[in-house]
């Protein structure tokens, strides 16, 4: 990369090095800067604040949302209810287009499969992982580091159904935690708008500010039938915001890739991204068509499409980043930081070129692994199986295969101490249409066959001599476990129940195995396992260098992030930090995705043209922060997190002061929509809300 | 780039700098390296050769093709004529299923909208363009520029309806040529195999070898109602070919990037082909939804996919090159020597920071300008409104507001010498089929607004307060344009009848024109004009470095590239140069893509199990060079090129022997399908087959 004056001049603003700046980072709530935040912000936190704050936040599926009353209240995204809201709909009675807005208690309707989360408790098992794997390397170092956190994750949680426990690998293996979880599996659906008050504007404005969308909803947790007893709870703060006030961003944001090395990023450029949003896209186009078809089809492809485009225009913002000169710049500078401060420091090896090693490997195997088995965790989109019923196919047959050894010897998703929530996934009561998932299954089939080859042996194995659409039109119409009775007695029968079903995604499943579990073998001993060991070295590096400067990677798990209420002024991203629901009415055309929702539009009067809907704050935040509670210094909720600029989607790679910005739905525009909209005084009384 | 050793090993096997290596290069008829050639070769060939092989050879549309016989006869590939089929057929009789085999001359029929060209003479009008040019920028220069080319060509042809003459820019304005052809506007088909025998595999063996397609057909230049008199010709040779034999393609091989330098590769990597392929890839999605739907959707919608595929396929082997380490560092490499030895040499400015500075803007107008004009020259999708009504509403808006002024002032395409081929392609019959236009003009608005931004002004012009469905229905429900005579009654009428149309394509497109044309103006200003200068002098200085032992990229004009028959043996395309019929019934599923022909599996004893099918050759072609002959040095026709494999695809940027192979389909086969399978022995006869 050549360094021009203008690429030399964006850098200059940028720090050099690998410590992090102002307002960056997802931090771990048993490593928060506290006295840096304070400095930074002018706040006065404490222990006991961030402990509140810690207790009051809750992990909603992939999602993130805070509890904001004493009897179980939690507000999250709208969007983070939409699957719920779609599982909970019929095309007769579609709460996507009416909105769910119970009059009483007892008409708030249980979500399908979803449970939540509080973390009580982080304890270091660094020293028991890093020696379970000591003198180990390929598939034998994984096995064993797999083995060592099911038996902790089992001996911290035994077989307790309140709580979960889960073994965190930080800094890319540099650390692990135990995090303990208070689980709640009653989950109901307290209230959600009109879908389009949430997503006005559709895939066009997502991804951007100014925006306009009161993408908020609320459920609650149960306990025994009961609202639960949440005293530790966010205190409902729905004043008018004001521009800089600092602000603090709770949730679980899903993963970043901030340590990866230059040739590891640029894997990701070439091979990774490209691959993924090829394909995304090309389901995209069958979707939008399907849709097209009938008042049915596009019923069904609703939900599925808005999480799809929102995984691709995601990946898009990807691309431009690592496609960016002058970030791609900064990168560079950083490791050129630190590998010159690595010069002074003692090591043993050069795990850089370690990495740079892995790379030929992760690129040849990257298709194969994620057409076939998914979940590389560097991609932006699962594809094995395309469909529903295949997933719980593969769950079945796996799961009765795993079970049939002890614990420590099973694929990590079938240890002891995960069986709890794969059943929850497995039983929940959800709809299955099979249209779409054939259109889904045809589409995997005909993508996997493309990009691996219609010679490669796996993919005779997948095919046999059938087409992508007679074999997906088979499976789908002649299986029966769209009926999660039918799930039920299959998981329940263990292996002999599987192996003598007659159903054909079962049959299916249980032939596939052999090449698929070879792929995800030769991808954990030729990517996964030498990149986990080469990272974790790197890691032990970084804390030589840096200290606890640094942050860890986002892995899912509760993060804090610190910043205030901001607009924009970079090239290609300039707005003020507020917009209102006269802006709203000014947007409006009429023609989807710019029509306002009936009943929202119908409430025009009542709500004051200047109250504030939407805000952007500098926080860090990043796929899976959608729905965290924004916190005020004092510990009040000011509103929820739901989006970030497409220029924020670099920060799967790096942390851009400049141009990172959160976008936030307001307590106050949540509070209107309740009160003045959807007649939910009953909420609106519960948050205590003027 | 780091320099690893094995990619240092790799380089060691490239030779360096950029002059020409052994078999490499699409030269020109008036610049063939003849000694170098027969040298590497053993051949002895010579100008009267070459004059003959040039005069025998044939630019049919976008692809090539050769005459074989002294009544006309002309062999190209099936996918060459695979459109002309698809508008001869009907639901009911689909000659892509049957083939297209009359029995008597008498029944060859027309191909709407066709002809063919025949190149009869090469002249150097270098100097005249660039005086035109000279002291010139931005807009004034490339006006000037097309000015003098549409009157150079004016001089040469005036009106004659069987000439076209086209002022050529080559070494990217290194040099110009007047090129003139003799033209055939009445090209009919005279033979096409069913689809299936000349697509074998489909997409997924597209781009690959071994093959087992017979892609070729036949057409015939008619000339005043008869067949054209062509004393010039391919003898045809179907003798079994022999690994090692020296072979020659001529053809028009489209566009290659070779000259480009590394910061303009880059933008290609990082911005064109991510954009291109994408949108490509969702239409793709769409398209295959759309001929799932019905009969005759899949009818309607099988040639357009065809087509799509090929493009999308090709974009694919060109990402993969543009980020092959290997293949980057010998382009790094060959742009180091050129920028060594030009230290030696004298020069004024700096092209290579000029072109460097011009990547921003290419970078920022690339999205709108390939989106709403098309034809960017430098990507793979064309995708300006989607639909070929929005194409001819264009066309008759356009050509109706140039033709009111001086030739020289107009858009370069609407210049006196080319308005022939403009009113051919407007005024030709083919069908329109109205809900694939539909959906090809929705994906393309909808396209436009999402890479644009939903807040752009053109966007906002394109669309008003419409949606794309409801627009794009709109327009192609409302349109009469898929009548010829609406069309020429529009077109003759001039501008005052295009006003006065209530056509709403017409309307819409008149509508339009502010938007448009400014982006165009704005790409030619601050990108075409730039790249064109400072293009021109590198290509000046390459002159000066390497003398003529340089080739000029492909520009859709008539060159010759030399090679033998030879397999390969590089990582991921190990193959023998030969497949037999054999090897089709061995590959034969019954499935589609890998169903045998009907008419060719009923014929399977008849053809000699040995029969030698397809082969590849190590000449270096691209997009273009479809249905090219190749020539043995006597001068005799021994196949038809057809494709070339995926890794062959980075001949776009650069030739690479090692992995360069072009895909043939022989004369031998081309004999028995038309002997044994089609019963075309009138054929056969002409040919003086064996």
């Amino acid at each position: 990369m050549r360094l021009t004056p203008a690429l030399a001049a964006a850098l200059m603003t940028l720090a050099a090095g690998s410590a992090a700046k102002a307002d960056e980072g997802m931090w771990t709530f048993d490593n928060f800067p506290i006295a840096r935040a304070n400095q930074a912000l002018g706040t006065n936190i404490d222990q006991a604040w961030l402990d509140r704050v810690r207790l009051s936040s809750v992990k909603f599926g992939g999602c993130s949302a805070g509890i904001v009353s004493g009897e179980g209240l939690v507000m999250t995204n709208n969007h983070c209810v939409a699957t719920c809201v779609a599982n909970l709909s019929t095309q007769a009675i579609n709460y996507a287009e009416t909105g769910f807005t119970p009059r009483r208690r007892e008409d708030e309707v249980k979500c399908p499969g979803d449970s939540a989360e509080i973390l009580t408790e982080i304890t270091d098992v660094t020293e028991r992982m890093h020696k379970a794997g000591e003198g180990l390397t390929g598939a034998a170092f994984t096995q064993a580091r797999n083995a060592e956190a099911g038996r902790i994750e089992t001996e911290a949680c035994g077989g307790a159904a309140d709580r979960r426990c889960q073994v965190v690998s930080l800094y890319r293996g540099g650390q692990f935690k135990l995090y303990t979880y208070k689980k709640y599996t009653d989950v109901r659906l307290a209230y959600a708008p009109e879908d389009r008050a949430a997503t006005f504007g559709g895939d066009l404005d997502n991804f951007s500010f100014p925006r306009f969308a009161i993408d908020a909803a609320f459920i609650r947790l149960y306990e025994n039938g009961q609202p639960a007893a949440t005293p530790t709870h966010f205190k409902w703060n729905a004043a008018k915001p004001v521009e800089g006030t600092p602000v603090f961003v709770s949730g679980s944001p899903g993963a970043t890739q901030r340590l990866l090395t230059q040739d590891q990023l640029m894997t990701v450029r070439d091979v990774v991204l490209p691959m993924d949003q090829l394909i995304a896209s090309e389901l995209r186009g069958r979707l939008i068509r399907y849709s097209e078809e009938s008042e049915r089809h596009a019923f069904e492809a609703m939900d599925p499409i808005v999480g799809l485009e929102n995984t691709y225009k995601r990946g898009l913002g990807r691309m431009r980043a690592l496609t960016d000169p002058a970030f791609m710049a900064m990168k560079a500078q950083q490791e050129a930081d630190f590998r010159g401060r690595l010069q002074q420091a003692s090591s043993t090896g050069d795990p850089f070129a370690d990495l740079t090693a892995v790379q030929p490997a992760l690129r040849e195997l990257y298709a194969p692994y994620a057409l076939l088995e998914g979940g590389t965790g560097i991609g932006t989109t699962q594809v094995a199986g395309g469909s529903q019923l295949f997933l719980w196919a593969r769950t079945l047959v796996r799961g009765a295969q795993e079970r049939a050894k002890p614990s420590t010897e099973r694929l990590p998703e079938y240890a002891d101490s995960r069986l709890a929530a794969v059943q929850a996934g497995l039983f929940a009561e959800r709809p299955v249409y099979p249209d779409l998932e054939q259109v889904r299954m045809e589409w995997w089939l005909s993508k996997t066959r493309e990009w691996l080859t219609v010679d490669n042996a796996a993919v005779r194995g997948l095919l046999g001599q059938e087409s992508p659409e007679g074999l997906s039109a088979r499976l789908v119409e002649g299986t029966k476990l769209a009926d999660p009775a039918v799930r039920r007695a299959l998981w329940e029968g263990g292996l002999a129940a599987v192996e003598a079903s007659d159903d054909p995604m079962i049959q299916y499943l249980l032939s596939i195995q052999d090449e698929t579990r070879a792929v995800r073998s030769d991808w954990e001993t030729r990517v996964q396992a030498p990149t986990d060991q080469a990272s974790e070295r790197l890691a032990t590096l970084r804390f030589q260098v840096y200290g606890d400067a640094v942050y860890p990677d986002a892995t899912g798990t509760l993060r804090l992030t610190y910043g205030k209420i901001e607009g924009s002024d970079v090239p290609g991203q300039r707005f003020a930090p507020f917009t209102t629901f006269a802006g709203l009415w000014d947007r409006a055309t009429g023609a989807a995705p710019f029509d306002v929702a009936p009943k929202l539009l119908a409430a025009r009067e009542r709500i004051p043209a200047d109250t504030v809907l939407d805000m952007t704050v500098s926080s860090d935040t990043i796929g899976g922060s959608s729905g965290s509670p924004v916190v005020n210094a004092a510990g009040e909720i000011v509103g929820a997190n739901f989006d970030s600029t497409v220029l924020t989607q670099r920060n799967a790679y790096g942390y851009d002061r400049n141009v990172n910005r959160s976008v936030i739905v307001t307590t106050g525009a949540v509070t209107a929509a309740l009160r003045d909209v959807y007649g939910m005084q009953r909420l609106v009384d519960e948050l205590g809300a003027e």
